[in-house]
């Protein structure tokens, strides 16, 4: 990851920041490669312009933490410490300016924090971070591939065991045993199964509803390995469907395929959500496309950017989001199609491989 | 709730808060039993000392609080909205002290937060809501006992799928599938399995390693059911074990019950610890319970109070909290046995019903 210790520092110029704590387990983590759930206790990432980095972690992760990561210098704090009397030489004296994540740090965590240090400015960490993590890198891109990988298979046994007369939280019980054995630190939200038109509600939750034969159901699902998320919905069909309910599959699928075939660098996210709008609309279901085209994924199951139809942010290789167009058509069928992509320097490359024809299940 | 709401009120008035605002969904859900997880939403409510408290919930989620809110009076905001604007209007003109979750709140909303308000102080809420918490209503009894009749269940049937052979992430797999079938939300911490030496490992998570005859097999889990969480440790023999295995049971067993008959309004925290801790020492194995007593147990599996040594505060009818004693011989073995219990007028009820004789399993 120096490509993105180079980047931070150059912002940090750039930002007149003297120095960055970075306190958010996934952000430690996504520039040490140290994994650590600290719980309530302290962890913290202390970077300046000139100096080594210093990692500050709970004496009973000093191990681990020597071990992953690649920060070298670790100081540890035990439960009777003051973390932050901890935090303080590892710090510059007479610091300026001191950039904290305002969107992490609670503010009793801050009081605590800002009268052991003496900064004379604290400032947001925020959007450096973001700025970062929106171009993925190699490595990167290889462990969203891998969470993908764990959830298509996933999907493609679950889906087999799928038979009419069980229940949506049956075949979610089934997907989460599945997520679990297949190496899945845990899904990366919560698990969707919905059948018919339950589909369509727009807070649908999987419950007892029995899976019918001549029914879509909706499978929306991911997981987190190696501190990366996948995402991915697929619709089936149990059984034959009704000519309505291919309709609407084959017009989300348009959807989905028109805006992938849009991706590149320097269109806007704006506009891929108007294509695939364009094509609902088209066909006369545009009133039932009721949410935003995708978002951002990698670290976070949602993470910047959101792609909606006023976002003009511009694509730049690199960057992974969810592209998945749906129709809710009420008291009838929802259906989704969703995969993730990422910006290529010419193009897109789409990350997620399962079939995308209308597959008949359950038989 | 209304006992909660008169405590809360009487407590404003000591503390001079004009009005409190929670932001926490574990609070909002105590206080008006919606339950809603608002992602990056805002979710808040207003208790003024005089007057008709106020929910504000986003757009999405009106209907479901409307139906579940003892809170009658809801206000909501979109996604276009700033959520702050929207709340000003609910609070009194010219407040001066507004009392509001610091341990929740981010910096980063305080700041958004503050810049759309007028209080003329700030003040935090959190101790107000631990006081309350920490005494648990009839009501809460009995989520915690459903929590636990859950966890009981999914222990007992997992408990006899378990062969040797199989690796401690197949038991979680089947644990973890168990409590989703038997209606828990999800697990209330990352459920652990872990086999003969493995359990005296400081930080041990469940791996690849395969369960073999002639050892201990350590068991800790828990789910959370209608918000509320429950926590059990029971530790089996696999097959037949060896004597020192059993000597280690029999000692972690005794603390556990010396604990547990010690519990009555009035002792202290720390008694209960040292009562445990003396059986263990007294057996030779006092160098070997690394770890506090137990903790508070309720809306969340970790809160106040924290059963240690050193805490002198005094046990009060109502309280729920874990004891859990625990004897981990290196290269050995790891014991822990874990009961959920409260404190009664005259002494303790113990809330967990699983058997805690040394059960042999695996055949």
């Amino acid at each position: 990851m120096n490509e993105s210790w180079n980047r931070l520092r150059t912002a940090m110029e750039q930002e007149g920041h003297d120095a960055l704590l970075i306190t958010d387990p996934k952000h430690v983590y996504y520039l040490t490669s140290f994994a650590c759930d600290p719980h309530e206790r302290f962890l913290g990432l202390v970077i300046q312009r000139d100096a080594e980095p210093t990692l500050i972690v709970p004496a009973l992760d000093a191990d681990k933490a020597a071990s992953a990561s690649s920060v070298k210098n670790i100081v540890t704090h035990t439960d009777t410490d003051n973390p932050y009397d901890v935090l303080k030489p590892c710090l510059p004296a007479g610091l300026n300016q001191l950039a904290f994540e305002k969107n992490h740090i609670s503010v009793a965590r801050f009081e605590a924090l800002a009268a052991a240090l003496d900064a004379k400015r604290y400032a947001d960490a925020g959007p450096i971070l973001q700025e970062l993590r929106v171009i993925k890198s190699p490595e990167e891109v290889e462990r969203l591939l891998e969470a993908i990988r764990v959830i298509e298979d996933v999907l493609m046994e679950g889906v087999s065991r799928v038979r009419p007369g069980m229940t949506e939280l049956d075949v979610v019980a089934e997907l989460e045993y599945l997520m679990k054995k297949k190496g899945a630190e845990r899904p990366s939200f919560d698990t969707m199964v919905l059948a018919g038109e339950r589909a369509a509600l727009p807070h649908g939750v999987p419950g007892n509803r029995v899976i019918r034969e001549g029914e879509l159901l909706l499978f929306d699902l991911g997981v987190y390995v190696n501190g990366y998320a996948s995402d991915i919905t697929r619709t089936f069909a149990v059984g034959e469907v009704s000519e309505e309910s291919r309709r609407i599959y084959d017009t989300v699928l348009a959807a989905n395929e028109a805006a992938i075939a849009a991706v590149k660098p320097g269109v806007t996210f704006g506009s891929l959500d108007r294509t695939a709008r364009q094509v609902i609309e088209d066909r006369g279901y545009g009133a039932y496309f009721t949410h935003r085209l995708g978002h951002g994924l990698g670290l976070d199951v949602h993470e910047y950017p959101s792609v909606h139809g006023r976002n003009e942010d511009v694509l730049k290789p690199g960057m992974v989001f969810t592209i998945e167009p749906g129709v809710y058509v009420p008291n009838v069928a929802g259906v989704r199609i969703e995969d993730d992509v990422i910006v290529t320097e010419d193009g897109v490359r789409v990350l997620t491989s399962y079939p995308k024809e209308l597959t008949v299940i359950g038989g």
